[in-house]
């Protein structure tokens, strides 16, 4: 979904192809004969014949390759390094251990048995980088990196429905994240996203 | 260390400061002030109250305001891109997943019984990364980027070092990795970051 949406935000042309993850898709020969990895976004670029992974490639590849949309604040080498810094931090730590805990626990151990603690651990990886994130949020700045709508934003917009699928209640506990929440649902590019991926986000 | 050698690498003016890990000190006060995640590396920048943090933050960051070094190739989209890839795998999967469980397992359970079984699954994960890795430098590329010496190299050095710690016959098992880590030991930035940090790579 942030690909997605940065996708919409450039206003770019792009072919966009569903990879149901809870069918096991991601896993089956088709899918990995596209990315090995089995995980996505994956994004074809033109000319190569592999596809790129990894979300922060994807988000800042697309932002350097159309500069003028702003995706990536690349005159001001301060704002455009805390870019990355935040992707890595959300990507890297609340996605990659978080939620993978939680949602992916075999990921971590062989040992089945051992799911449930796994994923208490992720519950509580995610609770404090929540914290962390509405801490942040909280000094009135309008986007992660303040100044502008980034890369960035729309993660943390997916971070926020699932903080909601995991039965967190966003709204009562981080207030200004939830005003970023309802800033980016005033995009279009993100109303467009949401529409045709069928997501609702209460209000 | 991969930081110490892009320093080098671009011949910029710097201040090191080691902070001894093993004896706790990122977890402690006078390191917490500095960056409230106690993980290193962090960066300070000019004009900057809070360090820059994260590793391919903080390379990217170098390399994008150094751009006549070549660390990032910022002239070709899809090689640039190929970095941070190479950047976002290694670092948020092969180092905090694979490494975060064979040296951190308390951040993926709080259940000590369970650390060893943590351990083996990390080892696995450092196991089948190594294996990709060794496939990608097998193809006759001199760098991870083809063409060009960049960010992710250095942390590649690291990465192959690190494996020599927990054990793993290098040499024997990544013949092409060891090549691209002679290549690195050739490099005259590398080989003052080595003898700086007292870190020999028996040839």
């Amino acid at each position: 979904m942030a690909v997605h949406i940065a996708l919409e935000e450039l206003g770019v042309a792009y072919e966009l192809e569903a990879v149901p993850i809870a069918q096991g898709a991601t896993q089956q020969q088709a899918y990995l004969s596209i990315n090995p990895k089995g995980r996505v976004p994956a994004l074809r670029l033109p000319g190569e014949t592999s596809v790129l992974t990894e979300l922060p490639a994807i988000l800042t590849y697309l932002a350097r390759q159309h500069p003028a949309a702003g995706l990536l604040p690349v005159n001001d080498a301060a704002g455009e390094a805390r870019c990355h810094e935040w992707l890595a931090w959300l990507v890297g730590w609340i996605h990659a251990i978080g939620y993978g805990e939680i949602w992916r626990p075999a990921r971590f151990t062989g040992i089945e048995a051992n799911h449930d603690e796994i994923r208490a651990n992720g519950k509580q990886v995610v609770l404090d980088a929540y914290a962390k994130i509405e801490a942040a949020l909280a000094d009135g700045r309008e986007w992660a990196v303040p100044g502008s709508y980034t890369i960035v934003d729309p993660f943390l917009l997916v971070l926020y429905a699932w903080g909601m699928r995991i039965g967190i209640d966003m709204r009562a506990n981080y207030l200004a994240w939830s005003g970023h929440m309802q800033r980016s649902l005033a995009r279009p590019a993100v109303q467009r996203v949401l529409q045709r991926e069928g997501i609702a986000l209460a209000v």
